[in-house]
């Protein structure tokens, strides 16, 4: 049975860095999607300078729309996949479905089926995002309860959950 | 000793789930306590949903302004009551004082007061909502600044707290 | 060797009141590193308020802007010394820089650099203020991240970290 664990924790946690380092620990064939998606020139130097970082060390697919799209076609063998990281995935699903967000996202629901029949290990990144005021903004506040709801989805499934607060992982599962 | 147990934690982080699963068991007379008002349609349907929810497994009670009055009116026999949310009802506080707040809240105060001669378990819901930037609206520091100083008091006086993060209950106390 | 504590959360969480505790199980000369700084009135009287609360059991030093200049300048025989806040003081500094921020802060350097070489135990107050929605403000994302970065950076070099969570220490390390 393939073990799914979940990084969840504050914007510079340390929550990606913890996840690269536990995803280290397999010995080969480790594969990174990353959500984040080059909208602009900066974004893309973002993006590449991070791919450089994990050099050969992880094969990356970026997928910013559907990560259970992306786990389909992960390469033969693969031991770990990262994803990095949900809340960046939730939002840019928010920004696509502009003015017609549907009652429940399909996206969403391929991800948490491809979770119960991966073919490898999994770490996915995630972020606390609704312990601040709530959000004036609409759209903000359904991104903000999207992101509870599937932390709390993924926590379900994951053998291990881990907090990351102050770049101190704190297991909560 | 009447037991106090506080829940806490971000938004859609499980947090009146949990506190729902605690309070069942308690074999009868449950009630909760909905501090949410029916200001609009919208907001009536969700109320009624949730309590059609519980069904008849809870006793509800509507008050969004005093608890310690609701918790005054429990109905004999009680054995657990929740009050879910501390949050929600010091922003209907705060709403309903408008620009004359005062220097301290009797409605705070009386419920300081009622959960120190509780005549059953309680299990009291609230919101970490200072994790976030320093808001720039005056009014939602001052509610920061509130939800903030009450939760450490209802901590105080409970035998449990817990802090929900995606679902998980991890006990602080 | 110094040893190095950091007490980070919310907002009203209980975070000073935590760290004075601590700084009281040392018998004398105990410090207190005020970060905030009295641009107003309404803040002079607060700043001054919380003095005469510490009473003669702190020496106060008051700067705003260069935590590691007022660790250079403890009075001699100091058993520990409290810094409240980092994330103030973070504040602080942006506002200082105005539109000409650098890449990296001399100011954030220094303190890194002095408490490596501390001659007495030290007692650092943050904020945790990166689990809410991303705020629209430039500046306010840049403050999220410095804030997260250096409280990285202080936890990698504290010997304890505690979380505080309505008033309650959550030991982290």
């Amino acid at each position: 049975m393939a073990k799914i664990t979940l990084v969840t924790g504050g914007a510079r946690s340390g929550k990606s860095c913890y996840a690269l380092s536990l995803a280290q620990n397999y010995r080969r064939k480790r594969v990174f999607i990353a959500t984040a998606e080059a909208f602009d020139q900066e974004m893309r130097l973002r993006i590449d300078k991070h791919r450089k970082e994990r050099g050969n060390r992880f094969f990356t697919i970026e997928e910013p729309y559907d990560p259970a799209a992306a786990l389909a076609r992960l390469p033969a063998g693969s031991q770990v996949v990262v994803i990095d990281c949900l809340t960046v995935w939730l939002g840019n699903l928010i920004h696509r479905y502009d003015d017609k967000q549907p009652e429940s996202y399909p996206e969403i629901e391929a991800l948490a089926n491809a979770l119960r029949v991966l073919p490898c290990d999994a770490i996915l990144v995630s972020n606390e995002v609704g312990m601040g005021i709530v959000p004036h903004n609409e759209s903000a506040r359904r991104f903000r309860d999207l992101a509870g709801q599937l932390n709390q989805q993924v926590a379900g499934l994951a053998e291990r959950v881990v907090l990351m607060v102050s770049g101190i992982p704190l297991t909560l599962k």
